[in-house]
């Protein structure tokens, strides 16, 4: 019996999935995924000056590096020109972070997450999986698409927390944004123009886990994300002018959410 | 008589200084500076479609815009390949802040500044105008020397930011912290090793004028400039990992401090 083509489709975007790799770039982003026990690494491109740096992490990883020139690293690894490798580069799987209700319902730690609505600039979605290790938070969750896909750019952005910090990618965020709502979380986003400042929006929810949601810049929330929240807040301004950077603004609001509780 | 050589070199740095222009570039960051009644303007380059989108900026502005067919724009104007220009492009002078004593002593407003010790990245400084912008910060006061240049990217990723949030630049930045404490400053330095609490030391020092002074990443605060600061605060941190980008520490910072008192 002949397969039907959904199954075959189905079938076939397994197989893409599964061969995916990304590569890694530059020492500290290469040595924080070599020291990771649960990166699926497939190729270490260095140079000798970069090896020996390396060292102590290629042998603890058990990999077996390709050494090459210098001047021929940009025709062995497919990075950018004006990439800033420093002779390391390092070919991996992305990190399977699990389920929505792994990581932040059963999870350990204190119950805030970080739900990121279409941000796409992997240099902020770094800062943002940077600020969440610092802040505790159990996972950065954030579409499947119209998201910053895990690649060697974020990676550097994200000096060593890309390796530590869940970065979940859903299929459907509100879907994500509910399931986490059933389970007790207060989902609060966050917009200039929100209803209500974000330290007394904190207090009305002390002591229930807490998600954050930011929208990219510009086009902030989409309306469905911004419906599903529970409350709409505003990091307090100064003045009528000016805007917080979406990075920046997360940092705020993870700030504020832990210590204040 | 012969001038000496110390007056020939200082009369020709005079010069130069005064010739500094540099080229803003992308809608947002044009239409600000020409918005700005302060900014001293030299050259505006634009395609046809950026003209119509600029127009009444352009109008109000007074300049006579220089319509080039966008093939030809990377010709006529200096600026990086990979640049988004989106056909517009603006030679301006830096604008003059003035002095410190007039911006943060004298100033109107909250009494609060941010110092950079050696920042250099221009997105990282962009961020913190932007922050500081939004928390009501008299300045951002930074090393001439060693400190990002009020430049084009400095200027996009600001948004905006640069034409409103004064941006200082002081030949020793230890003189400028102490001419600050002279009049009545506490300065924080930040560091993760810091010895007390952010919080904790904003509290100590309510109600007077704050200073936050933050190194880059990497090398933090120089040993003169940590010295120099009153105290050294940390931002709490939930594990022993990761640490935040300077912009999102500054941004933190700043939120702290304004919603402290």
């Amino acid at each position: 019996m002949k397969k039907p083509a959904w199954v075959i489709d189905k079938e076939r975007a397994r197989r893409a999935s599964a061969a995916e790799t990304i590569w890694l770039f530059g020492l500290h982003a290469v040595r924080d995924a070599l020291e990771n026990p649960r990166r699926d690494r497939r190729r270490l491109v260095v140079t000798r000056n970069a090896l020996d740096r390396l060292e102590a992490a290629v042998r603890s990883a058990g990999i077996t590096p390709e050494v090459v020139d210098a001047r021929r690293f940009a025709d062995v690894v497919p990075i950018g020109a004006d990439s800033v490798h420093q002779g390391a580069a390092l070919e991996v799987r992305p990190l399977d972070w699990g389920r929505v209700a792994d990581l932040c319902i059963a999870g350990e730690g204190r119950p805030l997450v970080v739900l990121l609505d279409r941000v796409t600039d992997p240099h902020n979605v770094g800062a943002i999986l940077r600020s969440a290790e610092v802040f505790g938070a159990r996972a950065v969750i954030a579409p499947r698409h119209h998201s910053a896909p895990e690649t060697g750019a974020l990676a550097k952005t994200a000096s060593g927390a890309l390796e530590r910090q869940p970065y979940l990618r859903v299929t459907n965020l509100a879907e994500a944004m509910e399931e986490l709502q059933r389970a007790g979380y207060i989902l609060l986003g966050l917009d200039g123009a929100g209803e209500v400042d974000l330290a007394q929006a904190l207090t009305e929810c002390a002591g229930r886990p807490v998600g954050l949601v930011l929208g990219a810049e510009g086009p902030g929330l989409r309306e469905k994300t911004r419906d599903t929240c529970d409350r709409i807040a505003r990091i307090p301004a100064a003045g009528p002018f000016g805007s917080l950077n979406v990075s920046n603004a997360a940092a705020v609001a993870l700030y504020a959410a832990s210590v204040g509780r």
